[in-house]
Order: structure tokens, then C-alpha cells, then sequence
């Protein structure tokens, strides 16, 4: 970590001492920047921001110009992979990703290739190059991938959904289709995750958005088990550098012991669970990052800084945490009270690190 | 229960001895069955169905004609009570539910009126009192409301919401405002059960659909502290009766302890969390209600016996539990699975309870 100027965030991944805890924040470069906006009204459309690695550099780099983040995240999108697998990924203005050729039989699912990461994602790995390369040294870089089962929901719905009545029907009918689907998507999240890591991503993180619409026993199944697989191949001493790794189960919170299982450095909490109790149920294995209620942000900077106080309050004495939202920030926020809550992180937490 | 010719649902409840698990379903009286559909057409609108009491009465029974459900529940709307304050409900054709003046301002809320249930609800009271007759004790007949958080979510955002910005903002921003609103809703809902209960219901559920957006601390102080002062004001013994109540929050696995504290005697649970993990966690104070995914009857009849002889035995031995969905069904569900499912309770369910 000798080239980081500002290695909070990897020290409070790796529950070593800090003088403040460090935030950042999930969609931090993102439509609530009026230079975002600016840049993606250029771009014209959202892959071609994606694809394009100065742009996405660019974006990347936005909110440390406003902010004091202690980390920055790549800008991309959790859907590159199936995109790169042939499936065709776009987006409707104000409508979400869809893709051309969703995947609903054993012969969609026998097909899928998995991605050479500097071929076919080749975009991605050019864009962590190039930002890293910008950052100088500033931040840390965190690299970050959808999880096998929620890249499978986008792919079998071919969509966003809402009870994703087709990924789960082949869960539920055709288990065997769905677990050899499941392995494809973690090798090549593996591949692409530790391609991140060999361009110069220093902390990687999975987003299993959609791993909380699963019953307890699903979870292990068809979505802990393969964001498991993926953690056991992943390159976490790249270099003599340590990579911690981040899990993200949204509405996961009922899970917290079982993903502690998995060997990630760090669990992401969003806003429902209570900071302080999932603290002491994982323990001290892992760090925990999160978990302000995202709509937290439209309301006055003094109740921000409130809500800043009592969650560093919740989780308490020590390393291991990062402050973050418990979900992406809105696209309508006021850049001033992301300004807010930031430097209450840093005002605040001093006091916790003595 | 001198009337009920088979109480099972009733007993399970009050965790009294049963010969088979009574299961009932969330929506049971829907668009899945083509016999509501026709009535459903028939009446011209969704609100022309809930306040016309013999058609009511009519697409409550229906689904007893077709399955062996121990329990009938009354078919209206949770968002009744807002309606009968004067917010204008209307339900645009697949849009969900509209309020024409919603609640926003200090002075909406002091305006607020609490209905009476025999005056401005009296077409719910007239359907309970008419579907009791024409139940003539087969089975137990379920009132029920919306919770005063979730009602409260509705009523200032106007409509469904997806990130609940405007309801959150005014609980953050003027709690104050938010307490007295619920309030208001908790006296009305109380009042509205207690109605129900004298017209003829035999159980009433609390449906908390929204408590889950909240966080742990926002969810103790504006939802569940409401369900609380619900239940401390209603009249469960009746007229000789007791009448069990039943509080169901939607994502609020993580609360279950906090949820017994409240007095009710059972809790809903969602498909998301283990119905064994919880009901250790419960112990013996309360029944517990759930939880198979509805996502689950779109599967061939094989996998959701399957799936009830798994949560039967994850339950275990004894009475206190009721089986059903962990949500409400779909509207396109083949009507044959459901009667595999509700089968399948009474088939496999017997060992359970010698």
C-alpha cells in the first residue's frame, strides 16, 4: 500500500487501526452531480460511458473533487458480464437494463462462455488501468462485480423485476440448470474480478442486489454458495498487496452469520439492519460497511450529521468500519448534503479510534 | 367457537391442540380464481366490489367452494380507513391505489378526522356481518387492517411508492407531525378492528406491508410502537370469545423478538426467513403464520408438495402454526396448484401433531 496516500479505507477493511473511519458511498459518481449529468448527456447513452475508459475515468473521479471520500469505486455497470457472455445488454431511457437474448433453456445456459476479461471486457480492465493511473495515489481504487445469482435474475428475466417469477420458476423446476449457470457466472466473475484486481483495482466488492428476494434456504443454495466460490478464486495477495474483498447481500441482514462463512473481509449492511447488533453477531471476523437509509439525504443537513452520530455511535469503539449508505444515493439529491454526512464522518469518528 | 364447525385455525392460533396444520392463503379471494374475475367485471370497478357487502360476501366464499381452507377473510382493501378520512381513494386500472388529497402538512394531519367504523365504514361492517351469516360456521372469518406505518406510507405519498421519500422525509424531518399521525391511525385502526369484531370476525391480522423500508430504530418508533397501541386497544375476549390477533410486517424477519413483545398471538412471517430459525427464536409465545414463496405455485404440483412437507418440518411438532403464503398469491396462478398446496397441508401435516 506504499503508493496510497489515504489507505483508511483498506485499513478499516482489514480491522487495522485508523485515526477516523472512513466513507464513501454507493453510486457516488452518479446523476445527483450536475458534472455527471453533463458528461453522460455527451456520452449519449449510459454504455457509451460505460465503454469508453477516459469517460468512465472521468466519472470516476468527479466526487473527489467535492468530496473527501476515502476510496474511489469504477464506474461500470454490474451487468458487463452478461453482456460480454452475448445477451445483449441495454438501456431504455428511464427504463432499466434489458437484454436482447435472455437465457431460459439448457441450451441458452449450455452456450454461455465464459468472458475473457481482456478481450470481451477488455473496456472494463482499460477503464481501472486509466483511473488508477489518475488517482495518483489518492484513494484507494475498489474493483466490483454483480454476484452470480443476481446477474442470473437480470439474465433469465431479461429485465428488472419485480418477483422474478422466471429465474425463480427455473430455480424451483430446474434446479440442476440453474446451479450449472450458477458455476459459469462464478467462474467468470472470478475471471473478471481478479482481471480488476490485476489492472489495479486494490479492493474488490460483489453486489448480490437481489439476494434478500430468496427464502433462507435458497440463499445458501443458489446465491451465498456462489458468491463463496467466487471469494475462493479470487487473487486476494496480488503483488505482495492484500485485497480485501466486500460482500453485499441487499436485505441479507437475516444472513450475516452465514456470509461471515465465506471468507470476504468485509459485510455491506443496508439501512434495515441495526449496525450495532449485526456487530455483535458477526463478531470480530469481518468489517461491516454501511448503512445510512439512503433517503436519509433529503433531509436537512442537521438531521444528516444526527444520523451520521448515532450510527458511528451503533457500531462503536475500534476498526472494521466504513461508513457508506445502506444502498445507492438517489439521483435527485443536493450535492451539499452528501457534503454534510462525509465530513460528519470524519468529525465524529475520531473519538472511536483513540 | 360453539358455532365453528372447524376451528383449527383458531386453535393453531392459540397454540391449542390441532389433528392438522389449518392453512389458509393471502389473497386467497383474487384475480388467480376466473369466478372473482367475472364478478370482479361485473361490478366495474375494484372499490364497487369492496363496498357492494353481498358481493363481497360473494368473492369471499369463493374460494372455499373450490379448497379446503380452515379460515375465510374478509375480502376489502387496507386502505379503507385513509379513504373514510376524506383522501378520495381510486384505483386506476393496473396502476394501484391513487389518494386525490394526500397528506403532506401540519394542517392535513390536525384535520385528520377518526371514522366511525359504523357510519363511514359501515359497508365493511355490513360485509363482515354478511359473510359471517353466510359462513354458517364452516370456517373462521378473518377482519383485518392495514398497519398505521403502512397506512401512513400511502397516505402521504398518495400512491405506491418505491423509495418512500416523501413519507420518510416527514418522519425524519418532523417526527412530531409523523407520531401524531399515527396516532390518529392507530386509534382508527383500533377502532375499525374492534368494529369488525363486533360485526362478526373471529381473528383480526395487522398488515404492516411497508414496516420492512423502515431501519431497526425508525421501525421500533413509528411502526411497530403503533401496532403496539393497536393491540393494547382491542377487545380480544368477546362476548365469551377470545379473538386472536395475528401482525404481519413484510421484510421484518430481523424483529421477530421485538414483534412478541407486543401482545399479539401470532406473527406472519415472509418466505425470506426460516419459519424453524424463527420459531426457536420466538419460543413458545406466539403462533407463527407462513411462509411458503408465492413464487413457488407457478412450479408443477410435485415441487410445492415438496416445498410444504419441507416447511411443515421446519415448523415441527406441535400446534401454532398456520400455513401460508409469505405473501399474497399472484393473479396468474394455475388454481390446481393451489389446491396441491392446500392438500398437501392437510395430507402431510397429521404426524406433526400426535
Amino acid at each position: 500500500m506504499s503508493d496510497l496516500k489515504n489507505d483508511r479505507f483498506i485499513r478499516a477493511l482489514l480491522k487495522q487501526p485508523v485515526d477516523k473511519t472512513p466513507v464513501w458511498m454507493m453510486r457516488q459518481a452518479g446523476r445527483y452531480l450536475p458534472e455527471y449529468r453533463k458528461i453522460r448527456a455527451e456520452a449519449g447513452s449510459f454504455m457509451n460511458l460505460c465503454t469508453n475508459p477516459e469517460l468512465a475515468c472521468e466519472v470516476t473521479l468527479q466526487p473527489l473533487e467535492r468530496f473527501d471520500f476515502d476510496a474511489a469505486i469504477l464506474f461500470s455497470d454490474i451487468l458487463t458480464i452478461p453482456d460480454a457472455m452475448g445477451l445483449g445488454l441495454s438501456f431504455a431511457e428511464g427504463e432499466g437494463p434489458r437484454f436482447e437474448h435472455p437465457v431460459r433453456t439448457a441450451a441458452d445456459i449450455e452456450r454461455l462462455p465464459i468472458p475473457d476479461p481482456e478481450l470481451e471486457l477488455k473496456y472494463v480492465m482499460d477503464a481501472v488501468r486509466t483511473i488508477r493511473k489518475n488517482l495518483h495515489g489518492r484513494v484507494p481504487l475498489i474493483g466490483f462485480s454483480g454476484s452470480p445469482w443476481t446477474l442470473a435474475t437480470y439474465m433469465v428475466e431479461g429485465a428488472s423485476s419485480k418477483n422474478f417469477a422466471k429465474v425463480k420458476g427455473l430455480m424451483y423446476e430446474q434446479p440442476h440448470l440453474m446451479h450449472k449457470m450458477l458455476d459459469k457466472l462464478a467462474q467468470s466473475v472470478a475471471a473478471y474480478l481478479n482481471a480488476q484486481i490485476a489492472a489495479g483495482a486494490q479492493t474488490v466488492m460483489l453486489f448480490d442486489t437481489w439476494g434478500g428476494a430468496l427464502g433462507t434456504e435458497e440463499y445458501l443454495e443458489f446465491s451465498l454458495r456462489y458468491a463463496q466460490q467466487v471469494r475462493s478464486l479470487l487473487n486476494t495477495n496480488y503483488e505482495g498487496q492484500k485485497i480485501p474483498t466486500i460482500l453485499f447481500t441487499k436485505g441479507g441482514g437475516q444472513w450475516l452469520e452465514s456470509m461471515v462463512d465465506t471468507g470476504y473481509d468485509a459485510l455491506g449492511l443496508d439501512w434495515q439492519t441495526d449496525i450495532g447488533k449485526a456487530r455483535t453477531r458477526v463478531g470480530d471476523s469481518v468489517a461491516l460497511q454501511g448503512n445510512m437509509d439512503p433517503i436519509t439525504l433529503y433531509a436537512n443537513p442537521d438531521i444528516i450529521k444526527a444520523k451520521v452520530a448515532t450510527i458511528l455511535e451503533k457500531y462503536g469503539d475500534g476498526s472494521g468500519h466504513v461508513f457508506n449508505l445502506g444502498h445507492g444515493i438517489l439521483p435527485d439529491i443536493n450535492p451539499e448534503h452528501v457534503k454534510a454526512m462525509v465530513d460528519a464522518v470524519h468529525d465524529f469518528s475520531g473519538p472511536y479510534h483513540r
